[in-house]
């Protein structure tokens, strides 16, 4: 068992509000990030799977392949992006780190033919990221 | 002669785009950053003074003050916002990093008291930043 | 479960050194870190939080509440700061990676009040870094 | 218990092929990392230990003698080498980062003395790491 | 005037000797570098262009422009190879930092057709980098 | 003409004050920095050459040779040491960054023998830093 992690790029603009929300208590919950018009980051996404090493080819999986589909299916689709407004998958959502993870992990989970997919990690900022492995109870981080 | 620098970090959305331009050439122009509802960035900026190095502090400039200065003047004014939007200063202006690094020199260099404004240096991601020094026409990066 | 992390910064001066040891002792045991008037390190804190996240909010804990928190309870205290003597919390205790963060863990994980404290990790330099869990038994970084 | 990591670096090159593999396979396995006249990488390797803090130092184990211990056994063997050709260790092995940890996992865990080896970090490049736990089952990374 | 820089990355394995010395004066210059079978680094090339910005696109030069330029002229010839034998242009250069700096920038300079090329810099590895800015004799970096 | 540049770090910790100046007076000066007991840093040392490439070595000056000397005139003085009592060549003098690169750059200078030293950069924090090239007024960082 052994774990390969490929880290990609994106940048793109929130805004966090929940519009059952007051205006008092989004701004109570959101701070700043609840700018009515917005704000951005440069996101950093890890894309962690665990496998077998194959014996013929030293690898878990053809990370070549990884990065392919990571770009189709998530980067294409958030980058230079308004996650509130651009982004199909994410539509009725509220666009915080946390939820982003969850929803990567639901897109790429069923795309992994080889290994599985171990844990989504995804940085807001050099100093705030969070970590997602599915739906384990267990706090293994 | 010595320079000494302050590295700053804020977050902010844009879209670059010249109202001027059809959309073709809006897109041409500015490819991705052109999107509709705009995208962002964590930005870094590094201040950089020089001067004289004082006898008695051991110092150019009080560190302290410059950080401040930056903070109240330029940071809490476009961190956690739309550039092309919430910032009076950028009011009419394509926010690009060019652009945002020859504003903010404009804003602080007539409020250095002790030694002067060097450089202006503005990382818009990991990938791309522009440098400033003020109206000097020699290329001394 | 999903796991956030905010990752905090202080600066500080220490010496290594078990006053129940001889020099010899010390010197071969601490090597350089036991030089007489110490040394110091500018030291990376990432505190990590496990936890469900809230559907109204997106959010597992307000990072807002987390940063105030852990600059109060633990920064405010060791940053510009000798550790072997200006710290009541570190009192008669060898300063070591290690013993700060248990000694952090012990501070911060009573006063968790949503989700809970899952990991407190100390880079002492971009080489050296400790991880600490709890009582936790399980290996599981 | 408690975790600590001690950075290594190093740079070799190395060529990815299986010499049973026909040309074809080789290129679209490996693709440009089977260059016939290789490539090459600034690898960086932490090593993890996990143990109890000992009372009268404050340490799991003497990172000075860590260090040395790597050094010695592996990064002494890989540094400003030819992966492929010049390591004995690595021989008649396909040189990926992932058969690296493994190995190196190999001859390090039989050597800790205290506390015992938890893991194997090996980073081929800032996008590419893979993490090596011995032969355990669980995904905990 | 103003320099807006952009960074690739590429890695590659190289040998340095000169075919003209003894082995042993080969060794004696060129140290760990010299190894018969070579060794290799993940490079970082930055590249910076000074010039006005243009008032109808806030921009010197469009820096898809640049990426797309360094990429076919300097990147996709020097990623995955062997500096000795792969590349075309280095052929009978010793492929030190500093030569390849050189080489890549008489290759990007007559290609900048607005603004101008800067600056070439070039780290082999975090510890080591060059910077090359023409036949100006001036030294300011 | 071409530049070449080294990275090395040292830790060690310091206090900033003036015994000419009152207590308050230090306090307002140096602020946290004046603690009593003294705090400390992680620094990062950057030496900077520059000078033509030789045509037999294809190098500006040997870096092994750079490298030990740094080590062995700066680094081995005050890595892990106390920079108001520990270092000879610091005695008297306020140790802030921007003194002590002043006078790293007068114990190295003379020593260079090839190509001449062209700038020493010293980080005192990833926030912070200065720069010195010499005696020159011109300010080109």
């Amino acid at each position: 068992m052994i774990f390969i992690t490929r880290k990609h790029e994106f940048c793109a603009s929130h805004r966090l509000y929940n519009p059952n929300f007051s205006d008092e208590k989004n701004e109570a919950t959101f701070g700043l990030c609840n700018n009515k018009n917005g704000h951005g980051h440069n996101y950093v996404l890890e894309v962690t799977l665990s496998g077998e090493v194959c014996e013929d080819t030293g690898m878990v999986f053809d990370l070549k392949e990884l990065k392919k589909l990571t770009t189709q299916e998530i980067i294409a689709k958030v980058d230079h992006k308004n996650l509130n407004v651009d982004v199909d998958y994410l539509s009725g959502m509220i666009p915080t780190a946390e939820n982003l993870a969850i929803k990567f992990w639901e897109i790429l989970e069923p795309k992994i033919t080889k290994g599985r997919l171990h844990e989504i990690k995804l940085y807001e900022s050099e100093r705030n990221y969070v970590v997602y492995r599915g739906g384990i109870c267990e706090p293994t981080i």
